[in-house]
């Protein structure tokens, strides 16, 4: 087996980070350098005391985790109760958390843990809005050309939630967004035409629903509260888990359809502020450094979401599957 | 047989317009009130000696052509020259026109046709950037709660040509867009989403082929032209014959699939400016009074058009077949 | 004496356009062609019956009046209820019109009184928002190289009432802002650098109450209305007469002040829709066919108003003094 | 004498800023804690090397300089190129430093130092581009409370340089400018319509000429290239020297008249992006927190600039003058 991919994950838990969280921790193939939090689902206080209480559940206790920006770069705060509830994880019961927080802004762990490792070690996966990897690069430009790829869940080309055409993380910083994607570095899309086909279907709950561990409880959790919230707010008839995808990529990319695309970010627009715009109409530029995600491979997703639960059962030792 | 539908159409020929002519005349289907024009695909003096030549090349002598505006309401003028030449029909021989041209302005004409029929009894059915139409509904309000709806090729859902996401009609005017799609009148966009479909395959250019008269040569040599320049310009094997499809859906709206949508165009963006923006994302409101394309059946669509061509051959009589 | 100038006033009464209209009615050196009138201070249907009334009561009853459009090209329609009022000219009494509307509608009045005469004998002075001149202009291009000039009312350099930025004329209908800007002919913006000087103080209605007619208690007590909601909505201690500021400038143009600038609308901003922005970097470029008021000789402004209206006074005959 | 004011100077020499760091070393009633750079006139590294060979040549040896951001947090970078030469200072010859740079970041330092203080001591006087000082309250948002003031030199209410209606350093980083006018703390915008009173005539030139000092000299060559730029770019006949008016207004706040406006930036406009936009329709609200400059008492402007010249001449102890 290859060396695991070395990452810092950047996250606003929220329901589908939890699962995100519970992937970059169990599966063998990732190395999570530390974890981040952003505002987004909830408040950056609520976000970060929830990643606290994951971690601790799911045993990951030896990571560092530090807190980041509490707003977006220039636009006004705005976050998802509507789906996340007031706690951002209502419906799940979080253990008191037995981590302490990391001194240090997240931008500065995100700068340094990409400094202290070499060229093309270091992935950035984003979860929530872009706006402590936006301020990343721009304190730090050396980290543009030293990470070796961004894979974020956000965005859609042909699908949006907040608002028409607009995905909810893009949304709530669009400025960081265009930092972000238009930086050079490798940036990969995940958004939604790939994350609504990760459906929580019944199936896959009882799937969940056989792994007797807390981490399979918790993941029954998760999914009960979050597939209520999303078939009252956008008439879906199972929940979307949007943001184990991005993970999914990085562990093994053939989970994930991809093709190059230039990207940008609409900021002026009336009606499509927030918009990820891919052009499409190829040939893309030969030195084209943005992807987008357009399709998934739904049995392999879940396998790997199941399969990482499993890892995480009483017993079973994340992380330490023979390579 | 039911009564034929009235149609105003509007259009700017252009190679794709010129097979929607052909089709207003010759399927006993519609009731052509009257041909108005209106600068796009070329200069409005160009496109509208087009017209004139090719309605005296099918033999449709006997409809009113009315010039209309010659550039957009705020925009700066462009012309499609890339892809229909620089007499807007390229590659195409015209006889000298018979008809002479309406002294009226093609705004009062559609105004003064709408107005003299009765409430619902008009559609109109415009091909180009729709500066006329929407001229027409600020200086006569009153159309918009006559005409019985307004069937437009332009715009996209998931498709741009223009830009990675605005097509060209609209985007050659996109506040007289605006200004139709927010009118209050049924909307019928029929799109890219469809228009890409309906591509004059080899052997669609073989069928046409088949039909031994001025109107088959004369659709053989379009083709032709057409499909080279799209094939240079945009990287398509087969061309995509936009205009007839609005036509299409007005014959015979099975032949087009539509969805109801709320619907807006983006005025502002900096990368978006000319998108048609629908909201997919139902369920749509109650009252929502424009659709959007979203399929086509493509061997109807073919049926149609070649039917038509053989209406036109000698010995037919165009609008006369049995009810 | 020279020959007077021949203008089209296109207007939204409104209080301050009354005394525009009776500028333009008592003044000899205008030579009042028609009347056109279009939504703004106050809905279409209430500026054309005020629009009527005062002219009833001013005594100008052979001059076409024609009403134009209802609404906005692009924008939603806003009127200026809380200056102008319920009527668009509340505290004033108007009589019965004895007039009857021309059948036509206002932009054809305008294009065909514009194209009836010769190249440059035709004056346009919108004192309301400029969408009846944007459609003409649009409708029949050629009166841009025809008219004489357009004098408008509307805009601001440095100063703005409906937003920090925006006066309401331009505000209400930017696009047709910035088609008239934009046309090619000579545009002479009196706007609210000029106007805020042309304040109705207890001097100036002193004046007017000393004028014994019809006119003189009807200016006084527009002047008394106008004042007090002006003194309510934008802290004026005394209300400024912006219409007929324009009308000054064409019967003398030593009585405004003005620099050739380049001239364009914002139509796209956040906080600056609608401003009108002069490029006053200098040096101008040599053709540039756009001016800005700067200043106001006010005591010449007050004596043209107060001799206009003496010349209503019962006796004299508007219009007929020796030439 | 009351304590000296304790400030952060963040600039990017350029002729001017040269003058404003004299100013802050120079003057006993500025106490200079630290000078951050920030690219603008010229990029990062030549503002860097300036920033370092001034304060040499005026013996300001004890002070932190950190380098910040290389480019606005959205835009495209740009340089004032036109005005300030290759160099970032055409036509004045500085030392080798003799300083070292601070190992921190520009942003760390602004933080570090407001922190490090007690709330309501430091104030912030940017005078380039707002990059550093957005990134610094977004990165650690608790300075936001703590800073006393933002004085800065930028932004015009009627005056535009870079257009015709926005100012260069605001142009360059909207958005940077935009969290920054809308932090919530107090902000003091020293504009263009100052800026522009502040001309080095001839009779200043005069004045400095008999300054019989290194710095005195230094100053002299910096009036007369800075001058010669300004008047072939912008037709001045003597240049002004804007970014010593922030200075002045915090040594002594009698220099600038300011008035209390609601203020934000122009980030979407065609032509209008980067606009400051202040409200002076009035009444401010009673909380309002920022000011615009608007006047300049250009006697007492020059006395400041030219004592602290004296200040820095041959026996003179900078920063010692009985109190």
């Amino acid at each position: 087996m290859s060396t695991p991919t070395k990452i810092v994950l950047d996250c606003d838990p929220g329901h589908d980070d939890a699962v995100a969280l519970l992937l970059a921790h169990a599966d063998p193939r990732i190395d999570l350098l530390a974890v981040t939090t952003i505002g987004g689902n909830q408040t950056l206080e609520k976000v970060t005391r929830n990643t606290l209480g994951i971690l601790t559940l799911i045993g990951c206790t030896d990571v560092p985790v530090a807190a980041g920006c509490t707003r977006p770069l220039v636009r006004e705060m705005r976050v998802a109760a509507d789906i996340h509830g007031e706690s951002g994880l209502d419906g799940v019961d979080l253990p008191e958390p037995t981590i302490t927080l990391d001194p240090r802004h997240a931008v500065d762990v995100i700068i340094e843990t990409v400094m202290a490792h070499g060229p093309g070690e270091v992935t950035l996966v984003p979860t929530g809005p872009l706006t402590n990897i936006a301020l990343a690069a721009r304190r730090e430009p050396a980290i543009i050309e030293r990470v070796r790829e961004v894979v974020l869940m956000g965005g859609g080309v042909h699908v949006g939630n907040a608002t028409p055409v607009a995905e909810f993380n893009i949304l709530v910083d669009p400025e960081a967004a265009d930092i972000v994607f238009g930086a050079g570095w490798p940036v990969v899309m995940v958004g939604l035409d790939v994350t609504h086909e990760a459906l929580a279907t019944p199936q896959v709950a009882a799937r969940v629903a056989q792994i007797d561990s807390v981490a399979g409880r918790f993941v029954g959790q998760l999914i009960e509260a979050f597939g209520e919230n999303y078939r009252q707010v956008q008439g879906f008839d199972a929940p979307p888990v949007h943001d184990p995808c991005a993970l999914a990529y990085v562990i093994d990319n053939s989970i994930v359809g991809t093709r190059r695309a230039p990207l940008t970010v609409e900021l002026r627009g009336e009606h499509t502020t927030g918009m990820t715009v891919a052009d499409l109409r190829g040939p893309e530029p030969a030195d084209c450094p943005t992807s987008v995600g357009v399709s998934l491979d739904v049995d392999k997703f879940w396998d790997l979401v199941v399969g990482a639960l499993e890892e995480l059962a009483p017993g079973a030792q994340p992380g330490a599957s023979p390579g």
